[in-house]
């Protein structure tokens, strides 16, 4: 393809110098070495990104991207697909699961509608985009036009870019959309070149006739698509789904505008993989909050190479895992920040 | 023993009408059944607990229990026994770990000296209780006296009657001592029937044949004491530490008193095993933090049917995994009393 796109840049770079300074000032604090275990890290890491040797995390940005799937005409989901809609107003109005985590953590809930099959009357605090009325069942034809696909990740990028002007230090992506386990399951299985069965799960509730029933759907679109199937815009487009895009659009971003991006469960961690497959650089730029529950996500974190923080056995998605761990990113900053260090404290590090 | 000691009493239950409302409550809530892992669990446990089908924790109180330990004659610890002490400071002045922590949680720190190698001047902010001048080398001779062992076994309890007075919702005990992994890991040896070289690891930091030496160490004094070893108080008074039974009494007092025990790591959880074997009903009361980096922790995790919320690496004590889980507990109360039931926001529920 000769067209350049957007997320086919040079992005930022973690400050090398910033996390060297973190990462000795860790060796100083009065603690064993290495006793805070994958914290230390995350405030190292958190340091290189922010450019500071002391790390902080304000005010989170939490962005929940929805939109239906046409592939839930196959069968593939244990929820009606009016649900999505449902959720919408739940978000905004307070009682879904991330808008008491977002309250609770203090932080700006971001709400867009990319397309549901049936569009929604205005919804205040929801951005409704309408993309499309629900992706196209990817068992039968691609998922979006190349057009809806771009715009698809503009928005999550346009989101990132809202999250910058209010001053968030920390991105989370978040996703609601029944049956977008299924096109995420799928889209792991392209890139990673897997068969469905290792990657498919129960989502919100299928028992193991459903599941099997899943990956047979999957299996079939992979089929389907093979011939366009060797290019992640493509992948993405083919099995995708508008609010996983978005949520592609919106790594990419993070990493345009040197914005640490926390990682939730399947879903996220899926288009977060399509965003390294866009663009290898913006890797850094991710951290990962959790194991979740369905059984594919670990592949897809270890073919990221990432360690999550938590695995508490989620499968809700909206980027709760995500919220769920931010107090330990805030508590990782206020040791590595507060911690007094040996010659401070007089305390005798261990001999030589 | 014919005398009854305080701990051998019928403890508190916990209440299953407001758990069983918790439950009923929970599969109202808008979210798949089950998506929130070991969170919803975790709300109707500390619905149980506190009696009331909305849990909430509020100020967390939090023991930090410090003594030594004669066996580091033994070559045993890769850090000098005067930072129990130097630590003690630390706890108070603010620079320590956990320190850090109870600011940021809002909770109160109770720290509490049951005894140094070399006795302290007093401390502003620490109770001294000088129980003895650390214990004994239980390579030797038994690490307390009895009338030591029931000492610091009251002096857990007092700290958990000074969390009621204070109105602290959760407590949460720590522990300082250079050498507290070796007696932690002998007496899950001798409460597990266990092998040395199953439960022994490099604690702060020993090297392969430290880890090795000071295996060897536990498996003398188990061969010394075997006549002692049925009965579990004479296990914790030949092979434990001050601040070991400190956290067994205080442990114990939870369940006397109705309080929710939060475990940290390692040597709380050989504490929390001998609490269960002097009281089996106690092991309701005790939530567990997190399994650590020590090898042996998960052994005894398991040996206590325990889930812990997180595994992050931490091999630090002072009660710092604990500390850092307290916002899991805040945040599972939190969406179990604030989240819109499927009737309240109109969402549909799956069909049955």
């Amino acid at each position: 393809m000769s067209t350049a796109f957007w997320w086919q840049q040079a992005f930022r770079q973690a400050d090398e110098q910033a996390a060297a300074a973190a990462r000795q000032r860790q060796t100083q604090l009065t603690k064993p070495a290495g006793s805070l275990g994958q914290l230390e890290q995350l405030a190292i890491t958190l340091a290189g990104l922010q450019g500071r040797e002391r790390p902080s995390i304000g005010q989170p940005w939490i962005a929940i991207f929805a939109g239906d799937h046409g592939v839930v005409e196959e069968g593939v989901s244990a929820f009606p697909q009016a649900v999505t809609g449902q959720m919408l107003h739940n978000f905004v109005n307070g009682g879904a699961a991330i808008s008491v985590l977002a309250r609770q953590l203090d932080a700006l809930l971001d709400v867009v509608d990319l397309g549901t099959a049936v569009p929604l009357p205005p919804l205040p605090g929801v951005r409704h985009l309408q993309v499309g009325a629900g992706t196209r069942n990817f068992a039968r034809e691609p998922a979006m036009s190349q057009a809806q696909c771009l715009q698809a990740l503009e928005a999550g990028r346009d989101s990132v870019r809202r999250a910058r002007a209010a001053g968030a230090e920390l991105f989370i992506g978040g996703e609601m959309g029944i049956g977008n386990t299924t096109a995420a399951a799928a889209l792991a299985c392209a890139l990673l070149g897997q068969p469905a069965d290792a990657l498919v799960g129960p989502g919100t509730g299928l028992d193991s006739a459903g599941v099997a029933h899943k990956a047979q759907v999957i299996e079939r679109a992979l089929v389907l698509h093979a011939a366009q199937l060797n290019d992640p815009l493509q992948v993405l487009r083919h099995l995708g789904g508008f609010e996983i895009a978005a949520l592609a659009g919106a790594y990419l971003a993070c990493a345009e505008q040197g914005l640490p991006a926390l990682v939730d469960g399947f879903i996220c961690t899926v288009a977060a993989l399509c965003t390294v497959r866009l663009n290898p650089a913006c890797r850094d730029w991710l951290l990962f909050a959790h194991c979740g529950a369905e059984p594919g996500h670990r592949l897809v974190l270890d073919a990221l190479q990432a360690e999550p923080l938590l695995q508490l056995g989620l499968r809700l998605g909206e980027g709760s895992g995500a919220a769920l761990a931010v107090p330990l990113l805030r508590l990782a900053c206020a040791l590595h920040n507060e911690m007094a260090t040996f010659a401070e404290a007089a305390v005798s590090d261990r001999p030589v």
